[in-house]
């Protein structure tokens, strides 16, 4: 088998924790696969250096952050090499660019555009583990490019791709995947596999296992994903497409983002083209927008409400006052005491009512909702950040979710 | 112009300092100069990452070690990349591979073998201040190498060979090259010039204000080198050819150096091929040998003494205890409270007497001299250490050094 293997910056925080993945990397070859490593930068290291950088200016070139974020993982394959080594394995570290991964021009947040395996073979064929520097690339300047946050997800999936790996092991430090945060309910249950799109919605949704981008990857070029902890040998969990799952799952899912502001924009005239206007307003402002509503209220005008990160409510409130002019609306309100509960599973489709089932279960316990989007596997819902935990252990007993996969105690 | 500056790690130690040395490269550059500059690691940088090494394994492998230690000037190279960027001014950082400085493959020493500057020319040619990572390279695997210690002086000398730069500006924390250690001599003065030869001289006897091998190559492709303080605006000392350097000066500097074992063996058969037997297994031990003396005492056997650094005395002496039953020689001692004092000048050799002049001088002062060796611009004896500071004082006074140059208080 060849298997890809990654690491997060917590696995690798301290030359003890570094020695355990080196004796982990090597239980995995030892057991006769071809093993590649994907590390992170060790810990803190990548806030030690952005720091650094706040001491010397306030608007760093792009180029030059890539330049210094990227010798975090430097650092980390270096050391780690040197623990495989050790042992008496055979191993090579590799940067970004030198195991081939070209990305695009974009600085800071990069895309993976191709990738060179040649190198990485060669070393595979020679018998070396190898271990590659997550989260960076090259671009065709040859310059040095990162690829965002959780970005060593990505380098661990598009290498997998590249390689025809048979898994790619994801190293947390949870046991996998749960049916919701095992910290606020305890009956959470690890589930043994999970379909691409349920992922995708989980993570996007708050469930910070896997990157969102990371998952797109693995289901578009199909690699098999086991997502696992480095702290024991348990089986984690699965995640591949949704025919390999089995569908007679509902609801596999309970997530919940407390990162979560809504704005509501009233009496907005019922015109074409004022939606287009007001979130080219918020685009331009680069508010990450995330579930919008437009209802009609009376024959002439609309109420419009968005969501969007804390983070991003400043510049979202300055361009609300600015558009309510410009489109000669009312007023807007603004709420930050908000949460979003999602109920996620590709069963969803299949089975109608699932949303109703949702609904009653939040107003059995007098949740109110304020806003509500679908997708194909997804119900979203808006309710006071007071209530989520309240709402999440309500959805979790409705759907039954304490019967699937395996407890947390396992 | 086109000068090429180096800074080492003391200069890049904080943020506050990057920005001293931002605002002196733009001064070059404002100044109409095309730029292009050379940085070490900051301050402790390499000796923590050491640090974390020593955690990891006792032997680390030597690629994986240049893997790691190239990143301390990675992070140099992009944070005075972006200081100078905040000051408003054109800039790229680039890492030795970038800046096409290929080496050897002997890792931790590796030496340049060839510089590809088009990518640095084309940067230059936009207008940009250059900024290169010292100390690295790249060999012909497409490995990271570094260049060992004082690489960076190296790095800075190779690149305005290659660029064909009027001036390699060396910059450090004194004033430039003097006539023997103002700390130890008060009344030492600052040269204005000095020649290659002079400087590999007193650079291989201690006064480490230039690496050897920087000078040397300085030497092989004629770089104009200015050796000058990052505290100051005052001229430095030029190192130049010797056709270019006032040649009436007979005597250019005192160096002295501490860091020196003496080990005479007695009574060694006087036999062709003994003395290669001595340095034979000295070579095999690593010990780095650097004065020898030979003489005949009687008809048929000499005493042979050598000079070694402190730390590789318990090696010698290891080597002598073999050595002397082999070859059957009657003994060995060896002394660690010794000095080497030297007498460095181009116009030695067409000023006969001078050695003489230098025995002399120390006779004067009751110091006994214990060995002498003498190349074309040196005579080196070895002394007690308890005298060197009397020996450097009177060899200084001798030779009237105190009218050379600029006085240190200038």
């Amino acid at each position: 088998m060849l298997v890809v293997q990654k690491y997060g910056g917590s696995s690798v925080a301290d030359p003890e924790r570094i020695h355990r993945v080196a004796r982990r990397v090597i239980e995995c070859k030892e057991a006769g696969n071809d093993v590649v490593v994907v590390v992170s930068a060790m810990g803190d290291t990548t806030d030690d250096l952005i720091d650094l950088v706040k001491k010397i200016t306030d608007k760093p070139s792009d180029r030059e952050y890539d330049m210094l974020l990227s010798t975090g993982e430097q650092v980390s394959i270096a050391l780690l090499a040197m623990a495989i080594h050790s042992y008496g394995h055979q191993v090579i570290s590799l940067t970004g660019p030198q195991a081939g991964i070209k990305t695009n021009e974009v600085y800071n947040k990069a895309k993976i555009t191709n990738i060179r395996p040649q190198r990485l073979q060669a070393e595979l064929a020679k018998g070396q583990i190898v271990v590659v520097a997550g989260f960076q690339g090259i671009n065709e300047n040859d310059d040095i490019t990162t690829l965002g946050r959780g970005g060593s997800d990505t380098t661990a999936v598009a290498l997998a791709a590249a390689l025809k790996a048979d898994v790619c092991e994801i190293f947390t430090d949870v046991d996998g995947v749960y049916t919701t945060d095992p910290r606020m309910v305890p009956q959470a249950q690890k589930l043994d596999s999970i379909s691409y799109d349920e992922m995708l919605e989980l993570a996007s949704l708050g469930a910070l296992v896997l990157q969102p981008r990371a998952v797109e990857f693995a289901k578009h070029y199909n690699v098999l994903l086991h997502v696992r902890s480095s702290f024991n040998h348990n089986e984690g969990t699965i995640v591949k497409g949704v025919d390999q799952v089995e569908k007679e799952r509902v609801v596999s899912g309970i997530a919940h983002d407390l990162n979560v502001a809504k704005i509501a924009l009233f009496d907005v005239p019922d015109q074409p083209g004022i939606a287009s206007k007001v979130f080219k307003v918020l685009a331009d402002a680069n508010v990450n927008v995330d579930m919008i509503v437009q209802s009609t209220m009376r024959n002439d005008s609309n109420d419009i409400s968005f969501t969007c990160p804390h983070d991003d409510l400043k510049k979202a409130i300055e361009a609300m006052e600015e558009i309510t002019k410009t489109i000669g609306a009312k007023g807007f309100s603004y709420d930050e005491e908000v949460a979003k509960v999602s109920i996620v599973g590709a069963g969803m489709v299949s089975n109608p009512g699932v949303a109703a089932k949702m609904f009653e279960a939040l107003a059995d316990e007098d949740v109110n909702i304020e806003m509500i989007a679908t997708s194909e596997i997804k119900v979203s819902c808006i309710i006071k950040a007071s209530q989520v935990k309240l709402a999440v252990l309500a959805l979790h007993n409705k759907f039954e979710l304490e019967k699937l996969g395996s407890s947390v105690k396992s």
